[in-house]
């Protein structure tokens, strides 16, 4: 059950000036199910996108880096769920560029002006008859106003549909920042988590763009983890269609720069909170917190030891204070010269270690209280510096181990 | 349920001439439960270990380094259950020191030459006064003949007990070598994992004894994992009384050492594999082998990516050969330069992939037939190297959760 977690209010979901959605269902894992998405974006847009650092990156990835570098000026992209052509090897990357071939003779553009993105089972070969024969129908359903059946349409183990939206007035000038993402499972991102499509009709140089990106996906993509595991298709791309008239965008030296990059930041926060929320199994949502460290990798360093550990989920899925786990994720993380003297553990506002042990004010039933809320709060201050980092993730429960021993049948 | 590993039949563990064991129960955690174990040892025997590297060690971890440190002749050990006695800050220490003092006075001998260890909950203050009133009745227990029930007093979240014994000829003369462990969740070594304790009558000198635990323990205790968890309180002992008369085994020139280190490995090996076969909701014993690497770190970092994900062991648990999982592992293993095109990957011995995607003879029905047997070989080729590693793991199961959500209850 998704933890505190709705299917966005369509109502709620502003258009982008520029950006047209289109659905379909190809039939690729399971008949009828929506499974194809359709972006048209306008000419002149600009568009970036961060990848999974994972070696076996699928072949869909593949291309959208190749597409993105030589810069064709990107017109659309397509998105299948129920097969991520990925570890299929030469075959894979053949179909990953037959479906642009299909999309831009579709739509009138250029194969090198088409992204292609994939999510679902590894290993298997993308049926790709399908999957084009489905693109026509998707392309007939293009339309500003589809940004909630676009989320759902590229769900896969997602229970909720996940998209967020913000209005930015920049110098008296109204802009949208819409965006969607798909990820429940496999989520350790590294880059990026899974897939995300992010637009804004704000005009903003590829630079601008691309340093937008980066910041607010270091602060919400990946800040999140469910199970530890970077997949093989994490994407997430920014597009910036300009359809709105108004001043370009050129660096961050424009004061117009931080708004949209905070409006960015707080729709991708939503978003990976989202994923987290929805993680598989989820029955509880954690804030991992660790500050007092040297520097923001040493921090996420110790908040990802404990957002990994399956004893933690456990104890969290459970409402058992079984603190010390934490204290043992903190102690293994990998900083060889912490002073454990020095750290101090709270879950919610309780205090519950100090001084290497439990803090001698620690009640049992205080622990007991906050585990037995939705959402935790952990707080770890490391005491060596002034730096903080803040991490999601979800509980362990049966109904992961079911999800994932399941998943194929 | 432990798979293919059964308690050890006691008439199996040779006693170890120089080494008694005492048991007792001082209902730590549960009443009338075996949870106290003492070792009494001959004079002048040598005694070397290896501890956890999780910077949250438990306090006995502490007193064991001081007490090998100032080398003033080990002469017992005292293991408790129920309570790990770490996170306890100085209080814990002091705990710790007590209870040696205690066990010295029972036998007669210096508190500093004792080493104490504990295992259990973590964070909760050790029962000293329960732990000190079974000493007696552990000492009045001492004999050479009761490796086995010493297995079963160490035990916490284990289903079966772990013992493994060796006999071994040196130049003609028998000598023994045995050994207990115990451990089944909160493993993931580095150095040693959770407690083993062994011992031969072998006469070896403290450097020799030293090479043969760090070889022995890299081969078996650190290649192996059941969550991912490093646990506070691993500790593994080796212990030599030079009981038997024979020349002392002075260094690895001696044509001896390489026999003995074969068996204190071989027995190590075992104890190692029967943590992993009674790993926490274990249904499934996994080994995976990751060879052609440039060195062995690579190898081993490789092998615990795949052993360690949550979804590679939810799909062993299903006997679903979704082998895209493994492929996403080892791609995300830390590799960046890794060339997927060249590696392969056999389940048993069929071939599953190649050339960066699924091998042409593969067949699913194939796959599944391996999967469906409760041991599995995974394979992996990087091609880059001529180095091999091998750990062995276990699957996830809706036990796991249940053993660890219910811990405490």
């Amino acid at each position: 059950m998704p933890v505190n977690l709705s299917a966005p209010d369509p109502a709620s979901l502003l258009p982008v000036p520029g950006v047209e959605l289109g659905i379909a269902s190809a039939g690729i894992k399971k008949p009828g199910r929506k499974d194809v998405l359709v972006l048209r974006i306008a000419p002149d847009s600009e568009v970036v996108g961060v990848f999974t650092q994972n070696r076996f990156c699928a072949a869909p990835v593949t291309v959208c880096k190749e597409h993105l570098h030589n810069d064709k000026g990107i017109r659309a992209l397509v998105v299948n769920t129920g097969n991520a052509n990925a570890g299929t090897g030469a075959d894979g990357l053949a179909r990953a560029r037959k479906t642009c071939e299909a999309l831009a003779a579709e739509l009138g553009f250029r194969p090198e002006q088409v992204l292609p993105f994939s999510t679902g089972v590894i290993l298997e070969p993308l049926p790709l008859d399908k999957l084009v024969a489905a693109l026509p129908a998707a392309c007939a359903d293009l339309r500003p106003a589809n940004w909630a059946t676009a989320a759902e349409a590229i769900m896969t183990t997602d229970i909720v549909a996940k998209a967020a939206s913000r209005k930015v007035a920049l110098d008296g000038v109204e802009f949208a920042v819409t965006g969607i993402a798909k990820g429940s499972g496999m989520i350790h991102p590294n880059m990026a988590t899974m897939l995300s499509f992010l637009a804004t009709d704000a005009p903003v140089s590829c630079e601008a763009l691309e340093a937008m990106l980066r910041h607010a996906v270091n602060k919400s993509f990946n800040c999140i983890s469910v199970d530890g595991d970077t997949s093989t298709n994490d994407a997430c791309i920014l597009i910036a269609t300009g359809s709105t008239p108004a001043p370009v965008i050129m660096d961050d030296g424009d004061a117009r720069f931080a708004s949209l990059q905070a409006a960015v930041t707080e729709v991708m926060i939503q978003l990976a909170q989202a994923i987290v929320r929805d993680g598989e199994g989820a029955t509880k949502f954690m804030e991992v917190r660790v500050e007092g460290g040297r520097d923001e990798a040493e921090c996420k360093q110790v908040a990802y030891a404990i957002a990994r550990s399956p004893l933690v989920k456990t104890a969290f899925f459970a409402s058992d204070p079984n603190l010390g786990r934490i204290l043992a994720a903190v102690g293994y993380a990998g900083l060889s010269d912490l002073d454990v003297e020095r750290i101090r553990l709270w879950l919610g506002n309780v205090l519950v270690a100090e001084n290497g042990g439990r803090a001698a004010s620690y009640r049992e039933a205080e622990g007991a209280r906050v585990m037995a809320a939705p959402e935790i709060a952990v707080r770890v201050d490391l005491a060596r510096g002034n730096t903080v980092a803040t991490v999601w993730t979800c509980d362990f429960s049966y109904d992961y181990v079911k999800i994932n021993a399941e998943y194929r049948t």
